[in-house]
Formats: C-alpha cells, structure tokens, sequence
C-alpha cells in the first residue's frame, strides 16, 4: 500500500514519515445540510449531529450525543471510523477541535476544545449570514498563535453538506469548477443541488468583494482554514486531510493572495485524501489542485476495502461516502508510520462488529 | 530473531527499546573505487554514484541520479534496500545525509543535507590527498553542536570501496590487523585489494604522524566520523550502523586518544552490524574491536534471507555483500522496536518485483 501524488513532487511526505502530528478537527453546521436530500453524511433529521458525533468518536471512541454511531440512510458508517481506526493503530500525538459553529457542542473531557464564539451559518440558498472577515480573521489569529511540538499538523473537517458549500464558493469565487466537486453520494443528488447552489449564486451582487461573497455562500469551516492557513505561514508542515472541500479552502487562499498580493510559502502544506475522491468520477479533485496560482503537493492514500467483506464498508469501494473527518490524510499519516492495509481494515471493522 | 552481543553487555542496546532515533547517513567518494575489480558496491563505470543513489533511495524510495536501483555485477542490491524496508515498517524519526565529498549530490527535498566543502577523496594508491586535520575538525564541529529531540542517533554510511580504505588505515596507523577486514565480495579480490593496500602503504613515511598517514591512506568519512564521536562526546547513545568500516573508525578514535591522551566515555557508544559480517570468514569484526583500548559494545542483528526464496537476496547469505547505509544497525532499530524477520523481509522482497 502506498502514497501516490497527485500534484507536486512525492519529497515533502516522505520527509513526514515516522514524525508526530497533532490532528486538528475543525467542525461546523450550515443549515444547508437540513435541504432534505443534499447530503448523505448523516442521520435524516439529525444530521446537525455528524461532526459533533464524529469528533466524540475520533476522541473517545464513543458517540455521547446519540446511542449509534451515525450511518447515512445506505448504511455507510462515517470516515471518522477511518480515523479512529488510525489513532487505536498508531495515535496521534494530540487531538483538538475546533468549534467553528456548531449546534451541539461535542461531550468529551480533556481534549482541546478550541471555541470561537461562531454561530452554525445559515442555508446558502438563503443566505449563509456568515461575518465572512471575523471568521477569517479568527483563523488568522489562531494560526499565527498555534503551537504544538509535534513535528507536524493534520487538519481536517466534518461539515455535513461541506461538499455543497464548498462547489458554490469556488464558482462564486469565479472559478470555471462545475462538476468538479465531489459529494457524499455515489450518484450526485443534480437537481437538489444544483438548484441549492444556483438559488445561492444569484444572491451574490456584482458588487459585492470578497468577504461580502463568503459571507453569503460559504461555510465557516471554509473561510476559518483559509485563515488558518495564512496565519500559520508555513512555521510547521501542515496536512489538510480531505478532498475537495480542502481543495476549496486552498482555492479562498488563492482568492485573497490574488487580491491582497503578497508572497506565500506552500512549501511546507499538502492536501491529502482518499483514493475513493481521488478515483471520483462525478469530481476532479487534481483540476481543483490545477487551479492554484501556488504549487501545491497533494497525495492520496492507496486505502480501499477490497480485504474486507463488511457490506457497509464495501459500499465505499461502490462510491458511497468518500472522505470526512481526515480521513485521507489520516490513511497517510497511518502509512507513513508503517501501518498495513490489513491491520487498518480490521480494525475499522472492529468496529462494526 | 534476536540482538547478539558481539563484545561487550547486552544492556545498552535492552535499553534503547521502543526510543526514538535520528538516522545519519554519512556519504563519501574515494577514487579509490575507480580501480577496477576493488569493489563490487554499484554499477562499473558508475560506482561513484552509490552513495548518491543510496541516500535517495533510503529518503524517497526513488533513485533519482539513475533509473535502476545500485546493482553489483552478480545482481546483489544494495543494502539501501533494508534500510529503506526498515524505515517503510517503523520509520526513523528524522533522516539527514552528510556530504563528505560525494561527486553527485543526491536530489532530495526537505531531508537535511549537511554539507561540508570536502571533495572527493583520491586513489589511496597515489596518495589520497586529504586535508586529515580540516576533516577531523569538521566532524568534530558537527559532533559538538550536534542536537536531536530523538533518544539516540543511527550513524551509518555509504563508501564505495570503503572496505579497502579501512584496511589500509588500519594497517598503516600499526594494527596487527591483516586479513581482518571485510569486503563487498565473497571471494575478496586480493590481489588487486592487496596491490593497492601495499601501494598506499608504501607512500607512509616513517616521519608521517597520525593526520599525515591519514590524509595519505584514509578516506573522508573514517576521519570524518572519528571526529564526530569525539565531538558528540556520548551526549546522546550513538550506534556505529556498520561493520569493519565502523570499526576502522574506532580504531582511528583508539590512535587519537592514545596521542592526544585525555578519558572518553564510550558507555553510551555501539557498534551494530549484520550476522553476514559476524560470520564473515573472510574478516573478524571481533577482533578488530577486541584491539581497542576502550570498553566498546557492539552486536549484531540475527537476520537473514532465509525466509526469502529470491536470487538476489539469496546472494547476501553466501556472503556477497554483507553490510553497507546503516543496514545492521537498522535491523537492530527494528527489531528494538518489535518488526519480525518475516515483516522485513516481505518488505524488502517488495521492492524486488
């Protein structure tokens, strides 16, 4: 099993082998995710509820703010049982999340949990009424004040219908990206969502800047990491662990590095993600990559669950779920410290029992 | 599969269970492997190269500088691969390359290159044209301001025709050490190994001190790393990652010590190498290290291809090759930190196809 590239050169992760990472969780709620079938990351009617179980998941190995852990409709198990799989099989050296407006705050002790006094932001359709330059600007300031002494940073997100959020920021941010966004679903829901992001593009004003855009289309989770992101400045290596929707927080990078001007060191970042979005027919995650002003290194996991006959889990070889929770840079963190497919796939099983 | 104790106690080594270490991998050319027939340690014609190619295989998996990984004439792989094999299972937390006068440098990114200004060494033959004393302070610098946050450092390297040059050394600083030293081959060329020993022996004047004859019969990484033990002063446990080569380093810092007078402490200093060098017939890694006037630990790591049925490893146990980038005192890393014969050698047979 191996780490493939899918931009830049294979150099910077190999460097990350055998070296300690802190995992930060950045978790928020739009209401977006409530349009009933836009998203399968969840349970109906509960799908607030995803990344706070997540994150309850990833830390504890429990889900506190509901008896199961959360499946979507098909029976997919969250990519947090990825993650979590990772951590028993080789732990991270720290675990914190980010509160970036979330409905129910996750029930767990101990962990970081880092608070923003950011509210869940509203459907795009109508308006998300994000304050687009506070968020951005909380991002900023975390990043410029993060430390940790761990060799190295995982970022990343549970945000139920983020994949939604994230296709209309990109094209609100003019980016010629249709269809090239990835979704929870095998079979993208077209016309729920299209509509969703259609509705949404037409309340953006040709006179609206920037912030004013995000504002109205985004998600906080979006424009918090693009702060973070330039706050951290490249003084750690720094992973975003997922698929598209990282890849649009690195296209709201580029938008503002656009704008504002300015030199910016990607040295030291890389997106990593799944092979399931990688191999995505219905999205193009390199193009996304393809589209930065920047050089960007980005890799993918050469994880399935083609040892295992665990039904729900073969569902993500069907296309069925993708990416969430880390899941991808979390599968390269895991290979980078010589964990095998067969030891990760009994373990995520385990959990299912 | 178990550590043997060579010479010395078996606690140090106990004691590094499950640590952390930095892997340093310290290259040099001689010219001296330009004789024909000396070495079998890369491609004729392109010897010079292994080093180079090595480092990049041991850093990235990829040989950059070349499109085939180093081979020998009789198809013996370079022991870059176990090395490689060993930081895939359970990865050295921190790899930096020493540049003590390679004609390539290796092309990596990220990986610290430490560089010196040391050119190639000559043909010991023709004199080898060291500045001793310059490279002795340099290693002895490097040693001195040397830190690591890992528990211990892995000190290993790759000389071509290093076999012939630690022979010589020896024999010309008065070791009563004739037949003691290894070679890459099974059956040693000795002829033309003995040809060039004598040659280069020939040009030692009987007025010559010791950073005389060194910089005559030496090679840059001997003296090199002679100092470095002396510079890091047992601050951190140091493991020697080689064979008879590693020793002629010992024998230097013996000869320096015995001039220069002054106590060191050797309890935190090891010398690991492969049961191909232990049961060499050919070269008597004990005895060499029996001629050292200080306590010394050293081991070696009971690993062979027997669980392998492919030719080219099958190569190692009739004895071509034996030692070489660190690949016993890797063998010893992993199994301090619990990988199995079986695990190792899957692992490196992956890399044959």
């Amino acid at each position: 099993m191996l780490i493939n590239t899918i931009t830049g050169k294979k150099d910077l992760i190999e460097y990350l082998r055998g070296k300690s990472a802190s995992f930060l969780l950045s978790l928020s709620n739009t209401k977006t995710a409530n349009i009933e079938g836009i998203t399968q990351a969840g349970i109906p009617g509960l799908i607030y509820l995803t990344p706070t179980l997540d994150s309850e998941f990833v830390c504890t190995g429990e889900v506190r703010s509901l008896e199961n852990i959360a499946e979507t409709p098909k029976g997919v198990p969250t990519p947090a049982l990825i993650t979590r799989a990772i951590h028993l099989l080789k732990p991270y050296s720290n675990i914190e999340v980010l509160n970036l407006g979330l409905e129910i705050k996750p029930k767990v002790d101990y962990f970081k949990l880092n608070d923003f006094d950011i509210n869940p932001s509203n459907q795009i359709d109508l308006g998300a009424q994000i304050d687009a330059m506070g968020v951005f600007q909380k991002g900023l300031e975390f990043g410029k004040n993060y430390e940790t002494k761990d060799d190295y940073i995982i970022l990343a997100e549970s945000v139920p219908s983020g994949t939604t959020t994230a296709a209309a920021t990109a094209l609100a941010l003019g980016y010629d990206c249709k269809d090239l966004f990835s979704s929870s679903f095998k079979t993208v829901p077209n016309s729920i969502r299209t509509q969703t992001i259609n509705k949404a593009l037409e309340n953006i004003d040709s006179k609206d800047e920037l912030f004013d855009i995000l504002g109205k289309i985004s998600d906080n989770m979006l424009i918090f990491n693009a702060g973070f992101i330039l706050g951290l400045n490249n003084k750690k290596p720094l992973i975003l662990a997922g698929g598209t929707q990282m890849a649009c927080v690195l296209l709201i990078v580029n938008k503002i590095l656009e704008i504002m001007g300015g030199e910016f060191d990607t040295s030291r970042l890389a997106l990593c993600t799944t092979k399931w979005v990688y191999e995505d027919k219905n999205s193009d995650i390199k193009a996304l990559l393809e589209m930065l002003d920047f050089e960007i290194n980005s890799y993918y996991a050469d994880f399935d669950f083609s040892l295992s006959s665990h039904p729900a889990l073969k569902l993500y070889d069907e296309g069925e779920a993708k990416e969430g929770v880390g899941a991808g840079g979390c599968l390269v963190y895991g290979l980078l410290n010589g964990l095998s497919k067969q030891q990760i796939t009994n373990q995520v099983e385990s959990f299912l029992g």
